[in-house]
């Protein structure tokens, strides 16, 4: 062993031991004749020092230490005159005797703090240097101690962890497969899974009732600011259970988390709110719920003031932000903006302002009058010092653009705390998502999500009406999970296939083996998945996925430190039997 | 929820409860007016009991069910008259009040039962249903548990897991890579990992310090018998540490999992054998140490005595069965014609018995006389009864050929128990191979391993003499993992390549980004990887990896399952920018 304590483990108590240190330079400055080191390892910092009188030969060797530098020191603890309260280690010092170089650093090419002076681009590509800042290597702590506590709570529970293959078969689920090329099977491919689905319910038919795999998934989808090639699941699934029963065991898990790794005690169940409500009152199927700030639909309150934006519009609703009637007009013709940009797609924002003294001014004052203003701010509740914000328009669009002020105003009211959570579960979700241009039905989820058994009535009469067993984890505004019950009734999953347009040949074709396997008798099922990443990043408060991932993809899916993907030899590409066709 | 209870948990001590179970129909069969049905699922298998002259439509529906129906019942448990000793639940049964059918299955293609009738290939192509057979699925528990000792046992003593990335870049590492064309980066491949060796060794770079991973690996290998293209290993790697370190932290683990899982006590430390002796005393660098039967070297003891294929073999060397001076002539026939195999390669077998009287008796009676063959025999400290078998030839090729003779023998003769361990060491490889065809050494483990420091003196003189800080725990003949010290000198690192015969920038190509990693400060570091597969095939007693993975490839590298790996759309591979060319 190349040292007898890390750098985070020595106290004041220590203090005579002799020890021997091994770790980075982190910092290395002169005063008078001394000099001090801040020497680094995963575990902390401890200051070494330096005595120009006592060892002259030995304090020049110290001051030519550069920054990253890796060193061994063998010296005595010792108590520190002035005291550093921000680390553990801050009592005591090193008196050095002893220096060894274990090896030297060219100068890296950006400051390993927590505050640094590298960009993102240059971080990384130099990924291995920026795993050196604390503030990085802290999520990635976090991630192991989240999934090895997902893993002791499944544990208990009885949930066994099977891996599933990775080179598997292509399974249609709505993204595109990262594929394979076999050199054995020449001109056949594997896929790489874009979740185990298929495989975790075969589980279920083998008897394994409880599975559960924290497991890498692939999509080869255009990537969009916040995803990755690769992500990592946490993929559920259970035998002879209920909605109710799979909702039960994750709520437990997520509280379990919280409790363990943040301190955070939720007391009672978790809210629900149908998928309905949730579209209805936030215009989103993930609803940030750390504020209220709910809609209110205004299509009858304002209609019949020949007013043509209103009138005409499909949906006119509204928020009230609290005690913002004092905007200016330059912040609201911000908003405006904000709302009018393309990736939201509002027309306009009408605002009314409730004056301090609770008369009401708006900017659409020559269409409504002051009576039928205050009737409008009732609906809201709202009261001095309170502005409304109205969109109007097609229902889904405006929907998802008031949602999105909605936000943007909860977030410039300070109302996204990061370290405020707000858990949700989203449930009853449609069965199905109707394709205007295809003109047909697909699965809202996948198509093995079962309908809810009061609704299979109307799978035949008014199928976009039917809701599902499925079920969403939202927590401030991010889905972590989501589920479902599955069908595992093969005469509803014929219907199903039915319904979406599918030939028996073709379900036959996509989903042969997993048909043919609930022929031998598959029980009720069903289960969930969490995102990982997702899951650590919330906890961690971090603005991206990145941040908790060890070796992260860019945004066109390259991993610029490796420099892959890359070319490859004209020969592997022979025994591969394909060819490149740029 | 379907169920108040599992089939694995009733007692005698909730005989009069009501309850309700769910599972498969293991057994329908009629006795009397009686129907019992075996109720099974994970958990156990509970006994329900239908009466004819109580419920006579409930005893014809319960009459009616076939094997691997799925069922849900509620009664009451009742003790039962014949008690089944064999089952924990052989106290009570079920008397059976209400019958549900939750699904029903077609006859399944073989039993579902340990002893079953289907083959190997059906049995894969239904593993949903081959996994139903307690044999298998206790397997699939076994791995569950001995990968979360590990992260138990690896997190306590404060290692990090750490998920590398899977889409990564082409390393050169002996085996081929699986690739996975890029369409966001066209003409470009990502590889999958052979294993996470140069990432591990970056974030000993990050100062992560102890990292480990249980994460899939993937060789594009032509398959022999108990290969599969994914596997799992257990990679870990620890940074400040000498070999001594290394091998105190795993054999502490082994020690655990054995101590957790089978309630073995292992007195002391494992045993430890240089390679020289392994290949010397086993002729293999993994011996089955279960047994002695150690290799006697004897040219200088039979040459001179006129015997040609002795006095012109570079090698001579044999073992001694004990008790086996009985063999009849065909025995001895049949392992004349076992080290004859083409794989094995022998040219012949040369015995000497020691007869009940002691006297020896050989197939090489007329070149060696008794007194000879006493010499030889007392070499092996052969005793009355005893059998010595000798081989012949070129020194590796009848080492090679002579471990498998003594393995075989050590089958014969019972010496190979699947429930007895035998742990070991196998340390000081060599650091190089040489190789004769293309006349240059090889990197024996990978290109980063470190020779030992006493032996660097040797690298420009006698480079194949050099030893290294490498190291392979065997058990039982099987290597389940191996590892070594790193350079993280980069003098030496380019030194060790200048041997291999490495141009820099060859060695830049291949290696630049870790080079690169290393000019920061790498530290002094060293890991191994176990493999998980192999291991929990150990601790199962199972003869293939095969049977502890849950959707195994066959030989083709197929599922056959999941019929993967398989054609795709023209579109696709157009996306993807290229062809096959067959």
């Amino acid at each position: 062993m190349y040292r007898t304590h890390t750098n985070g483990e020595l106290r004041l108590s220590d203090a005579g031991k002799t020890v021997t240190l091994c770790g980075w330079v982190q910092k290395n400055r002169r005063m008078g004749g001394m000099t001090f080191i801040d020497l680094r390892d995963r575990y902390g910092i401890t200051q070494l020092v330096f005595n120009q009188e006592i060892n002259a030969a030995l304090c020049e060797q110290a001051n030519a230490l550069g920054r990253e530098f890796v060193i061994q020191v063998k010296g005595e603890v010792t108590e520190r005159s002035s005291k550093n309260n921000n680390i553990l280690t801050g009592e005591i010092e090193i008196i050095v005797s002893e220096l060894t170089i274990l090896n030297s650093s060219e100068t890296p090419p950006f400051t390993i703090e927590d505050n640094t002076d590298g960009g993102d681009d240059i971080r990384m590509k130099y990924r291995y240097l920026d795993l050196r800042r604390v503030a990085v290597r802290k999520n990635l702590e976090l991630r192991h101690k989240m999934a090895f506590e997902v893993r002791r709570f499944l544990d208990e529970m009885g949930f066994l962890e099977v891996e599933t293959p990775v080179l598997i078969g292509s399974t249609p689920e709505g993204a595109r497969d990262f594929v394979v090329p076999s050199r054995m099977n020449a001109g056949e491919f594997y896929a790489l899974p874009q979740s185990p689905q298929t495989l975790k319910q075969l589980l279920m038919v083998s008897g394994f009732d409880r599975y559960f795999q924290i497991v890498k998934c692939f999509r080869d989808e255009d990537l969009r600011a916040d995803r990755q090639p690769e992500f990592t699941q946490i993929d559920c699934e259970m035998s002879f259970v209920e909605q109710e029963d799979i909702l039960n065991i994750f709520e437990g898990m997520a509280k379990h988390l919280f409790k363990y790794i943040k301190n955070i005690d939720f007391i009672g169940d978790f809210p629900r709110m149908t998928w309905a409500d949730a579209m209805k009152y936030y215009g989103s199927d993930k609803p940030d719920t750390r504020f209220e700030m709910k809609f209110v639909e205004l299509k009858e309150a304002v209609s019949g003031r020949n007013f043509v934006v209103f009138d005409s519009a499909e949906y006119v609703g509204g928020i009230c932000a609290e005690g913002c009637a004092a905007y200016t007009r330059k912040q609201i013709d911000e908003l405006t903006e904000f709302v009018k940009r393309p990736q939201i797609g509002a027309k306009g924002l009408v605002y009314i302002k409730i004056e301090a003294d609770g008369t009401p001014k708006s900017s659409v004052d020559k269409f409504y009058s002051a009576e039928d203003l205050q009737k409008i701010a009732a609906l809201f509740n709202a009261k001095a010092g309170d502005l409304i914000l109205i969109l109007a328009g097609e229902k889904a669009k405006t929907q998802k653009a008031l949602c999105e002020l909605r936000l943007e105003m909860g977030s410039k009211l300070g109302l996204r705390k990061k370290d405020e959570f707000s858990p949700l579960w989203v449930v009853d979700f449609p069965l199905f998502e109707f394709d205007e241009e295809t003109q047909r039905l697909y699965a809202m989820h996948h198509p093995f999500t079962s309908p809810k058994p009061e609704d299979i009535h109307l799978l035949d009469t008014a199928p976009a009406t039917v809701r599902a067993n499925a079920y969403d984890m939202v927590i401030n505004g991010v889905e972590l999970g989501g589920g479902s019950i599955r069908i595992h009734d093969s005469g509803l999953q014929n219907k199903m296939f039915e319904l979406m347009g599918f030939t028996s040949e073709k379900a036959q074709a996509q989903f042969g083996f997993l048909m043919n396997a609930f022929k031998y008798g598959a029980p009720p099922h069903g289960g969930l998945a969490f995102g990982l990443d997702r899951l650590v990043s919330l906890f961690a408060g971090l603005d991206s996925i990145r941040d908790c991932i060890a070796f992260p993809k860019n945004n066109s899916g390259r991993d610029v430190m490796l420099d892959a993907p890359s070319p490859i030899d004209e020969e592997q590409l022979k025994e591969l039997n394909i060819a490149l066709t740029l």
